[in-house]
């Protein structure tokens, strides 16, 4: 064994626990060291701790998935083939809205309520905008302050930065990994940016969307497409004088549903009014994830789906790998926007530009 | 000059003249000979032919680029790239529609209508899964028969059988021809199956999208997804009886329209009813796709867009080359897919797995 490999390469391992996880502000909270050796990862250790619920240890296990250092990705990825056996077990959730339509104050009392009922709730984020100091969870040091607390709760911030997709490939093993630390119930929260969507609804079971009364106007503001992906819509905010509108929306929206592509084959998409603030509708929310389970696994869609977003996954994650070594080589990009211009002014077909590109004339 | 090359590769030239593209089932209809040599191909003057609008060399000059020849792929280039400064002249307009709809029909009204206004038509259709025998556009003889015979007009059934990427390619590259052989419009119709609609938005300046009566009970079976690509719904077979709930489906269409993502920054998505056998509303079709041009060429969009399209192929005919390359090499497909199976039975990560193959580990 190479005792000095560690420190050659200037690995850092850092020890991100339960602070860490509470608070992604403050680099204070967090305790770093160097490890003198980098053999000193004992996985088999580690997957025991993370089974056993230490939320220090999967803290821990995710900084060592969302490592850059080869060594690190390795042993990450050992880690979470140990743990394997042990995912699966939750109901994922993604959860998307508007801005300002409360999808905080959603998650930290329909969460709280959950962890209530004595399930384990993790909450993670898909944000490839933000990052730990930026984050769109944690970024507000007021939000979701009960949640945080909660000790059957777990959150954790959007890796920082990143593509989509490698943030997306993150977002993936964490949620693999609270499964296997007992967490039943996932969170994955996403701002209503475009492309981010489709990528949490090819990661969950069951995806909410959140919106505000006042369904016409709103409508007009939204995505379409973002609707297509909900298997439920809640009229959030339905409190003091907002009860009558949101339940006029809510009408609104059951009608609007049925010009829509349903998000999963056999469940026709729910709409109802949830208020956070005084916890009402929140069971409803509940009993409907339910139902959905219930009616999927008897049609079997519900394993299907997994197994197809698992595939899906693994395919795009090889289409990601070629395209990236590919403009991964230096010049490359050059090399591709100057035949792109060649082509924009007319004097190579698209055809040839490839074929340049790829040495084949 | 090797003069055997072309016999050695057993390469086929196909005379593809009027009588093909007037004809695509009736193999009786086409002249094919072999060249003694394939350096007979003379680009200079095919061109010349073309650029002069001879039919029968034009489809020859789409012949020869749908080739998989590769002597003839590569002649094939050197014609559009000899052609491509007398290309980008015509409107393009993609047109979908549910099935029934009536599609051919309104094509065969449209475009004969734009020919007797002096205008030169050239109708094109992708659909991948037909190909010339079972072709949506001559698979059925008795369709667009009169504009079949109008010497302004252009019909070339969707290239046979291959990926959608392929169609996509061929049939860019076949309307680039068109253009320089003088058709200042084109037609491009598409079945309305999922992802080929995309693939025509694409390509065009214009997006028509054909539906018919009964609004309410149609959307419910269409894909919302296809209405947010169109820029103009046109309700159609609007004659007869259907008059009045073809203007009652317009009115239905022109609300729900403004609960949708609008498919070119700057227009209104319009509705209106057409009856191609009345022959009602054709003129305001045209009227409505001027207008659009109008605008569109005042905020510089309408270029804009085609560059944009015109580098987004680029892109994704790169992205296509890796990846038919990386599973072109053989047992590749079985590789992945037993990696795969490993994957969905918990016993290798998805990161794993493409370590494996890309032999990281």
């Amino acid at each position: 064994m190479d005792h000095n490999k560690g420190m050659d390469d200037g690995a850092l391992f850092v020890m991100d626990g339960i602070a860490a996880s509470h608070d992604g502000m403050a680099p204070s909270g967090r305790k770093k060291f160097r490890k003198k050796n980098n053999d000193d990862i004992n996985i088999s250790e580690l997957a025991k701790q993370v089974l056993a619920g230490s939320r220090l240890h999967l803290s821990k296990a995710i900084t060592l998935l969302e490592s850059t250092n080869k060594y690190h990705k390795e042993k990450g990825q050992e880690l979470l083939q140990e743990l394997l056996p042990h995912t699966g077990n939750s109901i994922r959730v993604g959860i998307t809205g508007v801005p300002g339509a409360g999808k905080s104050t959603f998650i930290e009392a329909f969460g709280g309520k959950l962890c209530d009922m004595g399930h384990r709730v993790a909450v993670l984020a898909i944000d490839p905008s933000s990052s730990l100091t930026g984050g769109s969870i944690l970024g507000d040091k007021t939000r979701m302050e009960e949640l945080t607390r909660n000790p059957r709760a777990f959150i954790r911030p959007s890796p920082s930065a990143g593509t989509l997709g490698g943030v997306h490939k993150k977002s993936r093993e964490t949620m693999l990994l609270c499964e296997a630390a007992g967490y039943d119930i996932i969170l994955i929260e996403t701002v209503g940016v475009g492309q981010s969507e489709t990528i949490v609804r090819g990661m969950v079971d069951f995806f909410l969307l959140l919106v505000l009364t006042g369904a016409g106007d709103e409508l007009q503001g939204m995505k379409k497409g973002i609707m297509e992906l909900a298997d439920t819509i809640v009229v959030h905010k339905a409190d003091g004088d907002n009860v009558r509108s949101a339940k006029k929306t809510v009408a609104e929206y059951k009608q609007f549903i049925h010009f829509l592509q349903q998000a999963t084959p056999g469940w026709t998409t729910q709409s109802m009014a949830v208020s956070s603030y005084e916890n009402k509708g929140l069971d409803k929310v509940w009993d409907t994830i339910l139902q959905f389970k219930e009616i999927g696994e008897e049609s079997n869609y519900w394993y299907n789906r997994r197994n197809e977003q698992t595939t899906e996954w693994f395919r795009s994650m090889i289409t990601d790998h070629l395209i990236d070594s590919f403009y991964g080589v230096p010049e490359r990009k050059q090399q591709v926007k100057s035949l792109e211009e060649q082509i924009l002014l007319g004097r190579l077909t698209v055809t040839q530009g490839v074929d340049q590109l790829f040495n084949k004339e």
